[in-house]
């Protein structure tokens, strides 16, 4: 895991959560369970923050300090508000544009797909609390710094999120080989959330069933499956080209 | 530097070179001269086979067994001649899509590129012999597999091999973000050979005189400098776009 800075104990990391500080994500041990614990998961799961249960020698492998079986990762970033960043984009008269990675946890394709997005001007990237890739020093050095440019939004509910941007006006498109449209036959220019999933599982099929549409990248090749980073940057590239 | 099969001493090493076995690259301890490494030199010239003078230091961390002072690491692909693919497309009613890499030297672009030429369809990736990546472990996993099936053609001068390109009627399209036409207005349903240059030089510039035409992709962003798997993404996407 590269290098990020942790705060250890119950006590810190209430605090961390009251003040309402960025973090990542928190390892708490299996089967832990007391009124603080139970206080962290309350006040974690409210903003957003992943919690994974892992096996005390994780714990005592990332640092030699008292950690009294609980670990937070700070976040280099400030997580910001789906809620809050889809009106603004309307009220400037934008054309609202936005990514979603449903499970991407490969830090290298999620700093790259980053840096590919705010190049070519995507409003925000939006990110499930669960299963997404460790935003870190790895991730910030392949996006080139991209990391702190453009806003990115934890979500505790992928669904939710869908929900809550087709309420907004803005269409919700499926990218994934599996679909048979082609995406240069359909029309991208309307407000819109990309969706890439993850390298193995691909997209949810609850998402899915929720989408405006599926579109694929047609393909000539043996291997006939696009690195997730390129898939995004070939189609974040036509939504830009058709907007032109 | 990652596992590859590496052969030693000038005995094994010219012996390779007289089978015309594929080697990737050959290191010889700084300052060496005598009758055998002067015909190993003229010999790997003469294949394409990229030659680095290193300390000796190097050589030593490389292996322990008794080197003579020099090193040679196997290719795990053969590579191909472009003046053998390019005629065999033409016959097969083809149109030529190739991709020029000019000095990008990191491994996991190099695979990552391979494997999004290999999926869209492109005939050939062309590298110089100088300033390449290392086709090893690293890259041939980053590419998915790809690079053992496009071929990947390794020429001794990228001027070279444009004039040969050109020669042979093919267009010859440098990709920067300096240049002022935008890729979708260019006419890329031609037969093309797309250049991308490294990371932080760019294309040599006696190439982007040679070439017919010099074109960018639109950025919006404040970094404003997309990563170069990014890029050829992109503007391999919009070569079949514009064909499809």
């Amino acid at each position: 895991m590269e290098h990020q800075e942790m705060i250890y104990g119950c006590h810190a990391i209430l605090e961390a959560l009251q003040e309402c500080k960025p973090i990542d994500q928190i390892l708490i041990k299996k089967q832990s369970d007391n009124e603080q614990i139970r206080e962290i998961i309350f006040r974690a799961r409210k903003q957003n923050v992943t919690i994974k249960s892992v096996p005390i020698e994780k714990l005592n492998k990332l640092t030699r300090k008292a950690h009294q079986g609980i670990i937070a990762f700070m976040s280099p970033i400030e997580f910001q508000d789906i809620e809050q960043i889809v009106p603004s984009i309307f009220e400037k008269g934008g054309n609202p544009f936005f990514v979603i990675l449903d499970q991407v946890c490969d830090v290298r394709n999620f700093g790259a797909i980053t840096r590919t997005c705010e190049c070519m001007g995507v409003d925000a990237i939006i990110v499930p609390q669960k299963g997404s890739a460790q935003i870190g020093a790895d991730a910030i050095k392949t996006s080139a710094g991209a990391l702190f440019k453009i806003p990115i939004c934890k979500v505790r509910s992928l669904k939710g999120a869908v929900a809550f941007l087709q309420e907004s006006g803005i269409q919700v498109v499926c990218v994934s080989e599996k679909f048979s449209e082609n995406c240069y036959d359909a029309d991208l220019t309307q407000p819109i959330a990309l969706v890439f999933g993850a390298e193995e599982n691909g997209i949810e099929s609850s998402i899915i069933e929720m989408a405006n549409s599926s579109i694929k990248i047609p393909m000539q090749g043996e291997i006939s499956s696009l690195n997730v980073s390129a898939a995004t940057a070939m189609c974040v590239y036509e939504v830009c080209r058709q907007r032109k």
